[in-house]
């Protein structure tokens, strides 16, 4: 037998006897294949070194590529997902439903320069989007035809999403503080663009760029401190990426008189817990912390984290079944929940 | 202009007055075309609502996917990574390589059903391989003529693989422990299988199923208790999950007299450290314990983790460059360092 050429389906079919659609069938639908028959193909193929078809002949054939696109939030490279708690319970999620699916996760790069090329041109069945979503994303999936569903975003009616209810959380968040007599707050919202915190001084409480969700949650922290008799203007928002070390720096330099630090992000109250800890600042007697989101961190923090919790694995594997399903397009409002823990208390 | 029909790459030219190769190298090698023309046909491929080339037919075209296939470490499906210190690790490494590369990171399930399948199938251009790893999946890896690294395993010198010297890890483990003067021992192994804790009493010292790495860690154990005159068979070994939580459990309940813990992963240890904490015991006034890998988490447990450490990260992005280069094969033995914390003390 010449091994030194590749060996193909119709080598195995003249070596077991059979057409080369029943050799197919053996790789690709062995349910339909008569097991004897199936034997026969199987010792062929092991005699000649034939391993399956060609992939790429299979995806022309029948269209499947039996792999789920996970394009990140935020305009994150893949890298920034894992390093991301938030990003790494998301992606758990989705992986949870690709195991139950026995599909591939494809991890994408979702930074400005590479992501229309993406959508357009990756090899799956369908995609889950981050919160960066825009405009030609979204376009670029749908002339694809591939099922997709945007998080923490609302694109309306005819397009799959999934959001929490992020405005309630931060009410929630304020009304926590403000009911422990809280009146002294600083606001750190997620910088959206690369580079270190950006300080905006009371009254000028205009964040530089923000998605929907952050303008929500800035939102529903106004409206809480407005219920107390508070103003958000009143007060300072430092713009920082979640991660960055130096936030708590600023603020316990800068805004010393701060009694109560509410966030956008699990990791960033994490970073001001490190650095609390590190300038012997005691959390919460000096000062009150709350969290977003729920990570799993969140609960083994010391102090344990008080924050705005939400199914994040649920969502990521609730995201990928939708994607799986292709049903009809629906918009799902997760409920938050405040978990009060140990990084708050009265003010000092 | 009709529009329902779904445009083509032949209607654009037809609209930008170019031939179909020159709309197709605007999608894909647009710094061959001039610039003016480019607009011309971006303008005619707006206007007709189309959006690049069919990525069917591109990957039969020129055959590159650019995408790399992760193969997890164990048996592990797609969530077990995730939801692993190490995994995440390692995919944090293969995932900046992707950025540099701008290549998709493509996780696969690794559980026994689906490996040899997917290594058929997978739309990759290559792939990194757990060190569950079995003559198997390297000929059909082989066969697809891709390249691919094994870590953690030796498959000799035609074949990518990176490894740690856990033996000499094992043996620095044991070393520290001796010299502080312990000589009452407890060794915790990787269970390989699902299921709960398995406990090998002294003098059976033999594992129900490991790994090459997994051998050569107990082989430097075995070495560093044999330099004090000790003998590994006088020595429990429990044969456990990483993250399985009742780990701790059986070393406390079973083998009280044991003043110190080894361990073949930061996972194991940190789950030990866990029950600790639960119990009131005091590491290392109590217990010492010493972890395996060196992942980031293990510097900021209570207390911080003795550890033998390597470049997880490192290795993970050098797996993925070493796929994307495609050149010799190359066998990579990366050194570890023992990195003493806080878990670890003079036997009670």
């Amino acid at each position: 037998m010449n091994h030194s050429k590749t060996p193909t389906l119709a080598d195995v079919g003249r070596v077991a006897g059979v057409s080369r659609g029943t050799v197919s069938n053996v790789f690709n639908h062995p349910d339909l294949v008569r097991s004897d028959v199936r034997e026969r193909v199987e010792a062929a193929a092991r005699q000649l070194g034939y391993d399956g078809p060609d992939p790429r002949g299979r995806v022309l054939r029948n269209g499947k590529f039996n792999a789920i696109g996970f394009m990140p939030p935020g305009a994150y490279a893949i890298a920034d997902v894992i390093r991301s708690p938030y990003g790494r319970e998301l992606v758990l999620g989705v992986s949870l439903a690709c195991d139950e699916a026995g599909a591939t996760l494809s991890l994408v790069n979702g930074t400005e320069e590479t992501r229309t090329s993406t959508i357009r041109e990756a090899l799956v069945d369908g995609f889950i989007l981050g919160h960066s979503v825009d405009i030609d994303l979204i376009t670029s999936a749908q002339r694809r035809r591939l099922p997709f569903v945007i998080l923490e975003s609302d694109a309306g009616p005819d397009i799959n999403s999934i959001r929490i209810d992020g405005r309630s959380g931060a009410l929630m968040a304020v009304g926590h503080l403000a009911a422990l007599g809280h009146r002294h707050f600083v606001i750190l919202s997620i910088r959206r663009t690369s580079g270190p915190p950006i300080v905006h001084m009371p009254g000028k409480g205009k964040i530089t760029a923000g998605f929907q969700l952050d303008y929500e949650r800035l939102d529903g922290f106004a409206q809480g401190l407005a219920e107390v008799n508070l103003s958000i203007d009143d007060f300072p928002i430092i713009e920082t990426t979640p991660g960055e070390p130096s936030a708590g720096a600023v603020v316990f330099d800068r805004f010393p008189e701060a009694t109560a630090i509410l966030t956008m992000s699990d990791w960033q109250a994490i970073t001001v817990l490190d650095e609390a800890v590190r300038r012997g600042i005691n959390i919460p007697e000096h000062v009150s912390v709350v969290g977003f989101d729920g990570t799993a961190e969140s609960a083994r923090t010391t102090p344990p984290l008080t924050t705005v919790t939400h199914d994040i694995v649920g969502k990521g594997r609730l995201a990928a079944q939708m994607v799986f399903e292709n049903g009809q397009p629906r918009q799902i409002i997760m409920s938050v929940e405040l978990a009060v823990r140990g990084s708050t208390g009265p003010p000092r």
